[in-house]
């Protein structure tokens, strides 16, 4: 009954978008929620909605809806979001310090413990309540599984491989360079420039 | 026969990677690819691949592939890859900063033409090529659509009305805030924690 089936990914993906928006619906004590209502809020559809939910078990009741509680536990469950994780950062320049100082990853459970760089004026200087520290004392093994790589794309390779000498098993890759790595280190890419070419389709598309 | 076709978000969204993997091929000098190749480069199905290209015409040459520069040509087209894009950043913080530098940017042919904050400090001061506005000095019709909101939460919503009152047309929202703008506003929001959080879904669940 148990055995585990994979999930797919754009499943994973939407997890968050219903997480935050089942979040809104506590904030504002609604106890139930139905799908359709989930859909308005989230811009995907309801019938999506059910589908994704239907790969983690049952959880609408039926004629009445989803109770928002227990639904927001599940996920909060499913991706360990009541769990602390603790993250080092590698790269101290305006990304890097961007994404130290990005809200959302402290709301979320999540902590930096270190952060490195190559560059000796900042070496020894403090971003938010860190010290940085240089890359060239690594490697040596991290207390941490998840690294994020915000450093410039020409040591964006060099620098990956360093991490999984740290130990790192997670990387959130920010440098737009596609990653050499073991196959058992999971590599998530983020590239901005897809969201800006997105944004600028259904501007033009629009028009 | 050129009735216009709602094509699907998902669809759009995976443009961006088709495009990138293509130029890869390309710069690689290959002529000719299968819906295979860009399915192993892309880590996405060749199913999927051939559906989300049949929803802009015939592509492929039967029993060959599809060739390299002619789909890429199209993509670019599709998405105005092929145009030069004009933004305007506000918020001159770490995030906007990084942003104003992000390479992929310039890259893809975006230009910013304006950044704008409401710190006196930062007001006069140079962000790359730009001088930063003050804030204060809004609004005035900007020669520009698209906007990169780049700003403290608690004033992100003041920031896109001012935006809209400037003649931005589309947003790219880091602000991790729901904004309540005119339906006619393309509005993007891109949210960093997801990525994280759908990072550490998949370092807990190979575990």
């Amino acid at each position: 009954m148990n055995k585990k089936i994979k999930i797919p990914e754009p499943t994973i993906e939407r997890l968050p978008l219903y997480f935050r928006c089942l979040s809104e619906f506590k904030k504002n004590d609604v106890a139930i929620v139905s799908s359709e209502e989930i859909a308005v809020h989230t811009g995907l559809k309801a019938s999506q909605f059910r589908k994704d939910l239907s790969y983690f078990g049952e959880f609408g009741i039926q004629g009445l809806g989803y109770p928002v509680s227990h639904l927001l536990d599940r996920i909060a469950g499913i991706m360990q979001l009541n769990k602390k994780h603790r993250a080092a950062l590698f790269g101290a320049g305006n990304l890097g310090a961007a994404l130290l100082h990005y809200p959302g990853f402290a709301n979320w459970g999540f902590k930096f413990t270190n952060v490195f760089d190559n560059d000796a004026e900042k070496v020894g200087q403090k971003l938010g309540e860190l010290t940085i520290e240089n890359i060239a004392s690594l490697p040596r093994m991290l207390d941490v599984s998840i690294g994020i790589l915000a450093v410039p794309a020409n040591v964006a390779d060099e620098t990956s491989r360093l991490m999984v000498k740290c130990g790192i098993k997670a990387i959130l890759n920010f440098t737009g360079t596609k990653l050499s790595l073991p196959e058992d280190i999971v590599i998530r890419n983020v590239d901005l420039t897809n969201e800006l070419a997105i944004l600028i389709y259904y501007l033009i598309s629009r028009g």
